[in-house]
């Protein structure tokens, strides 16, 4: 059980909508990573993107089921992707602008494109300044849900360097002392590459969790732990159902997860240029201002003692005693890697009622739907 | 009671010497900011450093006394300081040397110098890259103890920079899931200017509190909370005996603390070949690696619309609705502005035992006592 409850919590923002989703309705299939990719590629083609660009987009959001993060991969979001295309709220033909480039530093006007395809596209220039000058540093602003931000320092760990990625999203948590929601979840992800079968890629929201976890324990009837949520009130709650009621989000770890999150705040939003979180639009697509960074180890030493120390105190790090309830300590990215070559491997499930919104969409679009393997 | 709780929360490293020292010893006056300068720099330049860089740490000490982190102010300090001169820990008079160097990247060699006068130079050279190039980022081993990170990003935001500043420090933090002391409390900060009288810093360690904030509760006879610390045993206690007989701290925030712990030992630790903090000898005055970095503003957008959207956000944030116990919202560092303000007009306290300390190193060097007004 303790290792279940650790491993809970290394998921928290990844399994949380498959969890809630095994709670609430039928596991009825697996299809495989290839073909559910090709059949996202067919659906954006339709939907007015390049062929390069439904690539790019199909690519993070079939990563992301692969990872586990089926909160941000395809069966849950192509369809309110798709629905954001037709209500403008994204462009499926941005004209992307530098608005200020330097050796170093650029800023990108997204033209309210397709999040994944936009955001990659800054990373790729963040990487491409990082080798010629060092570090890259690229804002974004006018773009729509960037959707799994592992995907961006998973790009820069592959390169051999180190990456940094934030964003600013619709507003659910409170400041520290506050009975307002303010910010978005506010996550963040740093990157850093070790060989060929390692990386260390941190991924976290600055919220204690995400809302559908508090769902999760909604829909069995438990209370929630008293530092996830305030009522509507402003009042520390234990009650999913008040949390739901007009309720909001704490930081994670009290003062200093707010700090954080107004850090994020600030860099990814404001200084990019981007609305608040606080005036964020509410939806499946919408974001505010995005930050991506890449910095080339070699400008410090050479790549080969860098790693030589990494793995070394991978291994110190493994080789430590375990605490009492735990069976193993993961490094961060872990569990998501070890669900990729599962799923990769075996499949990505498929849950009744994702399928029927998948199904409804592949008919609009007359577009064969992806196998279902039982 | 419940301000005086959050009000301790944001002071958690910053008071926390000084509490434990009214729970201990007993106050007995004030000494003046500047007379408390004017001392630390005749001290250092007895003990061999030049006049420039004993006016750098001895701003460095009273800074972090003006703030309220007496922690790692002069009268904490400068007897161990001394001290770690005298045992070759500190070169008082360190040849610092540029290892690599380019336009926005640059690694230093410290020469084993005094911490608050080699990462301050690191700094500035980080602010001149940022001015000349968008960015700098700078990275330095074989340092002193760097002291209060804050001081740090205080400086860039003076240059309308945006800070951020870490250091890997001696072994007393585990990984999740782990019963061994691997990371030292690893601490950053992060700074956002924003007006004359306004600026938001963010400093923290990465454990849930310092270690002597345990003996606090320790002093007092109280149980602490039971996600503070590990007992030898690798068991979660609310013991602070159990705590100081082989215990260790846990990273705040669960598995997301450890996630930032083991990024801020690559980061600023590994990246600029500094050794593991699993490895710095414990002391007053060891540290491990530092990284700092700096970032124009005027890169991305103008200044004064940054400004403004700042301005905003915090209205914004000040005038929310209070959680319940709180009556009031702050921002990052607002406390320690707030103490810096009163301390300089009013004094800083003075406690029975360090002053003893101080007494003595005074006699020694042959320095006179700042006075000590009732």
């Amino acid at each position: 059980m303790a290792i279940f409850i650790n491993e809970i919590l290394m998921f928290i923002n990844s399994r949380i909508l498959c969890s809630l989703r095994c709670t609430l309705t039928n596991y009825i299939g697996k299809v495989f990573s290839k073909e559910l990719y090709d059949f996202c590629v067919m659906l954006f083609e339709k939907a007015g993107l390049t062929k390069e660009d439904a690539e790019i987009v199909s690519d993070h959001l079939v990563t992301a089921n692969l990872r586990g993060v089926d909160s941000h991969g395809a069966f849950v979001r192509v369809p309110h992707y798709l629905a954001a295309i037709k209500q403008g709220i994204i462009n499926p033909k941005p004209k992307i602008k530098l608005v200020k480039d330097s050796p170093s530093i650029c800023l990108i006007d997204g033209d309210n494109g397709f999040g994944p395809m936009v955001a990659m596209k800054a990373t790729k220039l963040a990487i491409d300044k990082a080798k010629s000058n060092g570090i890259g540093i690229i804002g974004l602003k006018n773009t729509s849900h960037v959707g799994m931000l592992a995907r961006y320092t998973l790009k820069i760990v592959e390169e051999r360097l180190i990456g940094f990625a934030a964003t600013s999203s619709p507003p659910i948590v409170v400041p520290w002392g506050g009975a307002k929601p303010i910010f978005g979840t506010n996550p963040f992800t740093i990157g850093f590459p070790v060989d060929e079968k390692t990386s260390i890629i941190v991924d976290m929201a600055t919220s204690t969790v995400a809302a559908g976890k508090i769902a999760v324990y909604a829909s069995k009837g438990e209370k929630i732990p008293s530092d996830w949520a305030l009522d509507k009130h402003g009042k520390p709650t234990t009650d999913p159902k008040a949390f739901f009621d007009g309720g909001m989000l704490l930081p994670f770890g009290g003062y200093k997860g707010y700090s954080l999150c107004l850090s994020v705040e600030i860099f990814a939003g404001i200084l990019v240029g981007a609305p608040f979180s606080f005036h964020i639009p509410k939806g499946w697509a919408t974001q505010g201002g995005f930050i991506v960074e890449a910095i080339n180890i070699e400008h410090f030493r050479p790549y080969d003692e860098y790693k030589r120390d990494v793995l070394e105190l991978i291994q110190i790090i493994k080789s430590a005693p375990l605490a009492e309830g735990f069976k193993e300590i993961l490094l961060p990215g872990e569990p998501e890697q070890r669900e990729h070559l599962k799923r990769l491997n075996e499949g990505i499930p498929v849950y009744e009622d994702v399928w029927e919104n998948i199904r409804k969409v592949a008919e609009e679009y007359n577009v064969p739907l992806p196998k279902l393997y039982k």
